[in-house]
């Protein structure tokens, strides 16, 4: 029990996400809306666009309207999401409205890379060097590398936690070629797989092998795990994890329809405070923004403690 | 890890607690329509009525017909619930229906008491002694018995594991001076106070005072917790648990209005399956049971699973 973290970066997503994976048409003062709120809970990292195609993606047609339209909060990082240059590009645009920092990942189900982006692995290696080289022409800090589809594939099944650990490493031979280094290293569990137990041992064998890595977990609820994966996790010391308010969002691309989203931000923070853990954000508020979430998108989502209410109203109230 | 229990013990409570908590009116036709395909899941204990006030929980109104109606499938445990002496009296009048295991419990809050049952401290020890006598005049074995509201209360607050433990003693004393011990002891988180911390450290408690004591657990989800609360509990080995079907219930005299219900029994099933851990449930059938239900109460149930999927239909669809 003692080697559960004492502090907890949570990276919320559910703005990226969530208006990613919402038919809407959400309008756009109502996504700002929800990123000022959002920046109000004592959040510091907030995942606010996606730069991609608006033709495969039309929820985030309006990712330049929406980066320039937000308040700047002194302490909050707000990130955006790209997958190719031209992404890049845009989110380079809005140099002073967004803390750029690089990510790229591989994908370890070539199935679900065919699906999803209409990629091959070597393709997806390919790129990978192509994204470095572009993080250091414009002087971009490779903040993030991660490991999408690291526990299961609906495309595929199971993925084989050697192919994972060879993944990583190859992740870091490719960092070496352009003498980087990423600050994080996450795993995603892209398709909804993962169960407590396989967190551990997977988290296990990547802590045997590369003790000083600092992980992170990017866990879906889609099968109702979300945040028995993030306990397992913080079991192994992950102090790390992605997570959306109200749990906004979930892959549009993945083979099911009831996509339940990502881990709940709130559910997680909830259990975070009760079992100690400082992560700097206030429930009750965050609470608020999820039922703001719920009011934006006009439809019921799936987190449970802003309807089940925090202990820490409760106990305000009884005392 | 090697703790894990290799069986579980599932004790479905979905009709008992559903139509407990469902405004309805639900046909009885359709209540027994959900016990039957229930018995096809190969869940062995099913909890399939409540004998209480019609006038307090007007949805068991119809408890006797719905125990004389459903169809008696060998091999599987129909369990009834009863708070005194005319509810015993009324599932013993189904003797050939219904398997009656005597089962008491103490509870931990005394607001709650007196809100949940217009009851106190004293009169619930007073009325376990009668319920003990009434058992043993009728030759009832003593299957269970719990601690409601055991990590924690809506009205109360926290509850002292010290508490539970002095509790735990005093129901033992109860037992003993009636000659009786309960095969299975069980700890309700009756309003959703738990997390996995919780979970591990109480049961840590109690297993290290009474090592030899068979547990289980009782779990809700009203605040996300509920998988990741027996995943805790699967740590500490415990193999017996309380859940329903689709996540249907909840507690109609909790204080909050967004009662989620118990853990989603197909949720615990699909992390159960992953892990390894038999239950003799199969899972494919136990979510065509979970999303019969939703069409039974007509609204939208909370489980996951039953929209997200089982993997092991996936699997056989890829391979």
């Amino acid at each position: 029990m003692s080697d559960f973290p004492k502090f907890v970066q949570i990276n919320e997503e559910g703005p990226r996400e969530g208006f990613q994976f919402e038919k809407g048409p959400i309008p756009t003062a109502r996504k700002v809306e929800l990123i000022d709120a959002l920046s109000e809970t004592g959040l510091n990292h907030i995942q606010v666009a996606s730069f991609v195609n608006p033709k495969r993606v039309p929820g985030w047609a309006d990712a330049d309207e929406v980066v320039e339209s937000y308040r700047r909060r002194s302490g909050v990082h707000y990130t955006a999401l790209w997958l190719n240059t031209k992404g890049l590009e845009r989110a380079l645009s809005h140099g002073n409205r967004l803390d750029i920092g690089g990510s790229f990942s591989l994908t370890a189900s070539e199935k679900f890379l065919a699906r999803n982006q209409q990629s091959s692995l070597e393709d997806n290696v390919a790129r990978a060097h192509d994204t470095l080289r572009l993080y250091k022409q414009h002087g971009i800090p490779l903040k993030r590398a991660g490991i999408m589809a690291a526990f299961g594939c609906n495309f595929e099944g199971e993925i084989p936690h050697q192919r994972v650990l060879d993944m990583i490493q190859q992740l870091l031979d490719i960092c070496a070629e352009h003498g980087m280094q990423p600050e994080v290293f996450s795993l995603a569990d892209t398709m909804a797989w993962a169960t407590p137990k396989s967190v551990r041992e997977l988290v296990g064998k990547v802590r045997a092998r590369w003790p000083d890595m600092t992980l992170s977990l990017h866990l879906h609820d889609t099968r109702g795990m979300g945040v028995a994966n993030a306990y397992a996790g913080l079991e192994m010391g992950v102090a790390i994890y992605d997570s959306t308010v109200a749990g906004l969002g979930g892959c549009p691309f993945a083979a099911h329809k009831g996509a339940a989203g990502n881990v709940c931000t709130e559910d997680l923070v909830f259990m975070l405070d009760e079992m100690g853990i400082a992560t700097g954000i206030d429930l009750d508020k965050l609470i608020a923004v999820a039922q703001l979430a719920e009011n934006i998108v006009g439809h019921p989502l799936p987190g449970s403690v802003k309807m089940g209410g925090s202990l820490k109203a409760l106990r305000e109230k009884l005392h």
